[in-house]
């Protein structure tokens, strides 16, 4: 095995993005790989990729940027890059060696050098699935804890709407807020999909966005007395009904905004108004932010997991070739739960 | 004088107002009254208004409401009500008596039977202008203190931008951020409330946006590595170019949104995903929530006044027949500094 050269299955950019992405902006292609760390690559290491993670931010990293952001612009004909779960064929550096498991930022391809360790964390509890650190035991999961409990207050008895409900990170802000004895409506894009935030996540209740003619209205019959805290996934129409139908002092933590991802001139929020009249702190944030948080989130999530006090789906795709069009999936919120992509088993 | 039945010039409001208010909204009308507060009135006082306030929120009130708000619309036919300073000339209110001067809630008219005490506070310091109990040492004057370090927490070496910058709170923000430390910018409407920012009130740079096309450019000339702290007083355009401008962790406190009070449907903010990638803080705020702050304001900004070090420039205009043109002037920005009417002298 080591020191072998292999084909290396990749998902490559072809052109930056503008609007909604296609299929045909990405392309699968082979290259080939040795499977050792070149003798100059000091700390590097060489994963073979398990689990790959489908994440709305990748979004962001497709369009071509005339001024410098939170991360780069994916490199046109290179692999995209993103979450995922690999095990270290061979490594140069301290901290792993071959055989590990760890996550982080890798390559859409079967082979990855690494050559930054930055981003990777070993896995230490295996007796979960391997895929869940794509999901809640990965960036999303953290991207809830962080988000709800550290943007967020969250106090009992608090009214907690969250938007995109159903999704990677929306799924587990919801049983956050339940654990924490909170009121919680999340809305969704299907009737799948509600049926699930009330039947496996235990939402008191949900909607389907796509059927409400006046979001401002379903909100209004949903949280009569307001809303304390609105995990924010979506942004657009949803926003500005949300703010029509918040609490005064309500808290609005800014995760996500993915209806506007897409759009080259996105739609604006027209009541911020409201962010005087009902003196609300809506604030963004990001993961990235608060991964010193993650010992200690570990410590709260593998105790309910393994005790079954909370659910975590996944929507999962087999094969890289599959990959672009689960990541376009996304946008479209074609996915059921957490979206990922099985490379290989092992 | 008191018991005496007089005529009492008043400033009605007609009708609720769509769009930008016209003085034809309003007409000025005489009544009588008699200067004694009735004997079945308990806790009421008689107040001759000497000077009254015009202030951006007021539009708000002007609006038929078809939900509630943080403040009551006016009542059609009866005197517009806003802050101002008066005489007490009767009273059957323990906190009150004949003589006092106050400052708080009133109607816009010569005389004024007060019937909820709520909002005053009397005037114990004199050897001030008796004016300022309507702009620094009164609401607007707490609202740039609790907006600028309560709701914002400025640091020495803040980069601070301020729109609206010469106005009633604007001018009072952007002295409060340089007696902070921070570097100062503001914009205002025209070439003398420009000129007025950087000779008056000592702001390091200042410009007019209405001569700027891009507004995005404006900013990044003064704050080529981005603005800390926003003060909000307008929202529309400028908004969206702040966030574009905002530097990581910025914040904006939202004082007021002027430009889109008279739209039927606001502009709205298009860049909100600057939130999540710079980790804004976006938070609105009411005065009303900080005036038990008062006493501590009053500490800071008496010796202030008197030491000279710090300024306030007022635009006065006599005579309630002007209160209308007045009041409509703010939202076209005719006003040079706070804006207030002069009723009587004493």
């Amino acid at each position: 095995m080591a020191g072998e050269e292999v084909s290396n299955k990749q998902v490559i950019l072809k052109h930056y993005v503008v609007g909604f992405p296609k299929e045909s902006d990405m392309e699968v292609k082979i290259s080939n790989i040795t499977l050792k760390v070149p003798q100059d690559c000091n700390n590097c290491f060489l994963l073979k990729n398990l689990h790959l993670s489908c994440d709305p931010y990748m979004r962001g990293r497709m369009t071509k940027h005339d001024r410098p952001t939170y991360v780069d612009c994916f490199k046109i004909g290179s692999p995209i890059m993103g979450f995922g779960v690999s095990k270290v064929l061979d490594s140069r550096h301290p901290n792993f060696k071959a055989g590990d498991l760890v996550w982080g930022m890798t390559g859409w391809e079967e082979y990855s050098l690494i050559t930054s360790s930055q981003s990777f964390y070993k896995i230490e509890h295996t007796d979960v699935p391997l895929s869940y650190y794509t999901g809640i035991l990965g960036m999303p999961g953290m991207t809830a804890y962080a988000g709800f409990y550290e943007v967020g207050s969250p106090k009992k008895g608090d009214r907690v709407f969250v938007s995109a409900a159903s999704g990677a990170v929306g799924q587990l802000v919801g049983q956050f807020a339940k654990l924490t004895g909170c009121y919680v409506v999340g809305s969704a894009g299907s009737k799948d999909k509600v049926d699930l935030l009330k039947s496996k996540f235990g939402f008191d209740e949900a909607f389907n966005y796509k059927e409400e003619e006046d979001l401002d209205a379903a909100l209004g019959r949903y949280f009569p007395e307001g809303i304390d805290i609105y995990f924010e996934n979506v942004g657009g129409k949803m926003l500005d009904a949300v703010l029509m139908n918040m609490r005064l002092h309500g808290q609005i933590p800014v995760c996500g905004l993915i209806s506007q991802y897409n759009l080259e001139q996105p739609e604006g929020a027209h009541n911020l108004l409201n962010l005087i009249t009902k003196r609300i702190r809506m604030e963004g944030f990001l993961v990235t932010d608060y991964y010193h948080l993650y010992p200690k989130y570990l410590e709260m999530i593998l105790p309910l997991i393994k005790e079954g006090k909370i659910s975590y789906v996944e929507d999962v795709v087999e094969g890289l070739e599959n990959a672009p069009s689960a990541l376009i999936g996304l946008y479209y919120g074609r996915n059921v739960g957490k979206q990922l992509v099985v490379v290989a088993r092992d």
